[in-house]
Formats: C-alpha cells, structure tokens, sequence
C-alpha cells in the first residue's frame, strides 16, 4: 500500500515536473509524452533486467505477453491486466478496468484529455521491457472511459 | 526486491529529466537541487498523509524522529536508518551506512561531486514528511565516503 502510494506519488511529479519545464500548445504536449514514454522506456528496461535474470526465457510472444500482463503488471501496479486480448497476428489489447494512474481524476468526460499524459508512462514501461526482452513493438493507449486503460501492443516484426 | 528497483530507477530518471532540462553552470545546479527537493517534498507530504490516518499522534519530537527514521524510511528505502543521534536541543543526525541511492556509483573521491544530487531528493521527502505532522525543518545532507549518506535535521521552533 505505502509502497504503492510512492509510485502514484512519483509518478505524479514526473508528470507535472516534465509539463511545468515545458511551453504550452499542442507541439509541446507531443515532446512532453514523448520525454515521458522516453523516460519510462529506461525504466522498462530496467525492470526487466533485474526481473528475469533468474527466469527462463519464454517461448514464444504469447507468452512474453502473459508475462508482461502478469508479473510485470503486477511489480509496477500491484494488480494484474484484467484482460488480454490478441488477433494472433501480432497486435495485443491490455484492459485495465481500474488502471490506478487515473482513478484520481473525475470519471466525467471533462477530463478525458488529459488521460495522455497519465498513459505515457505505461506505454513506455512496456515498451522498454518487451524491448529487453527482444521485442520491438508500437503502443497506443486509450481512455473511453475512467477510470480504464486500454493498451495496444503492436509487434513489430524484425 | 522489485519494488525497491522501480523506485530507484524512477528516481534516477527524475535526477537524469532534471539536469537535462537545465543548462550548465553552478547556479543551475543549485536550481536543479531545489527543484528535486520540492518534488520530493510534495511526494513526502502525500506519503505521511497516507501513513498516518490510522496511527495516533506522536508524543513529542523525538518520537516522531524515530517513526521518521523507522517506519518512514522503510517505505521509502526498504531499511531502516543506521544511527540517530540528537543534542536534545532541536538537531538531529541520520547516517545511513549504505544509502540506496548512492551504491551505483564508484567508492572513490572522484565522484563525490556528485552526490549532492542524489541526496536532494531524500532531504525534500524528509522534510515534506516532517512537515504534515507540524514539524519545520531545515535539511543538510552529506556524503564523506560512499555509499554512506548522513542527514542533518534542525526543527525549527515556530
């Protein structure tokens, strides 16, 4: 719990910190989600080498991705994906029906653009990780409604 | 073990995101460590917030400075602090004998310019959680070998 409420609180700097230091508009809102999904990114990479030093690798996407649903999801969030979903061809949707970078913000539609911001770091925390994990892969993530995540992990073939 | 390495990779990201924005020069460091102290003592304000709704109030200043040194730095650091000495007169000293945050970094002198910024962060989340439980305080921090890290903190009388 106390754990946890580091990481929101964390997480919540960084968001703010990386927002303050930059203009506003639209162009500035790109490169802010960008400097946080770059920063994530490291972070994925990271975890996954601490992580897994002592696992077997796995064998095959579909597992990586269970692993990344599960274990991972579990050591960043302390709750697993709720739901994952793939077409087998490549392309992973992760639902996260209580997805906790949000729940502190109103369920109301109003703040639907802000979601952005808090979803950046996700992407590239799971970007970083499927990276290490010799996984190249583009993520697009959603809010239709708060307090849920929606993640798409699309694989990039090599 | 995990949950230690997502903190501490997320610090070091927010130090690195910091810097980066700044330009070089003696009076931007000195900027770039207020800015790591501020973000540190909101995330040291919330976490006591969190941590202490159920506990009741502590008897005096030395009792905090224990909860501060044992509970609180647990949390954060996932250890407790080393050594507390006080001269009873509002002056306080917390060494930690293997600071989390230094390790990383080489034994040798050379490198000791650059603990300041690794120490900011640990002086503002102190301070942050000092101050929700009605305690000012001034923080001083210094490294003379690594990886041991000593923290002054004079309460100021209001």
């Amino acid at each position: 719990m106390a754990d946890q409420a580091l990481f929101l609180l964390l997480h919540n700097e960084m968001v703010t910190g990386v927002y303050k230091s930059a203009d506003q508009g639209q162009v500035e809102n790109g490169r802010c989600i960008t400097k946080l999904e770059n920063m994530a990114f490291r972070v994925g990479q990271g975890l996954i080498e601490r992580f897994t030093k002592d696992t077997a690798t796995f064998k095959d996407e579909l597992e990586t991705m269970k692993f990344i649903c599960k274990d991972f999801w579990t050591t960043v969030f302390k709750k697993q994906i709720d739901n994952l979903r793939t077409n087998h061809q490549g392309i992973y949707v992760l639902q996260d029906n209580t997805f906790p970078l949000l729940p502190q913000m109103s369920a109301g539609k109003q703040y639907l653009d802000h979601a952005p911001k808090y979803l950046a770091f996700t992407c590239g925390v799971i970007r970083g990780g499927l990276s290490n994990l010799g996984i190249k892969s583009l993520l697009t993530a959603e809010v239709s409604a708060m307090p849920a995540g929606k993640f798409q992990v699309m694989i990039q073939k090599m």
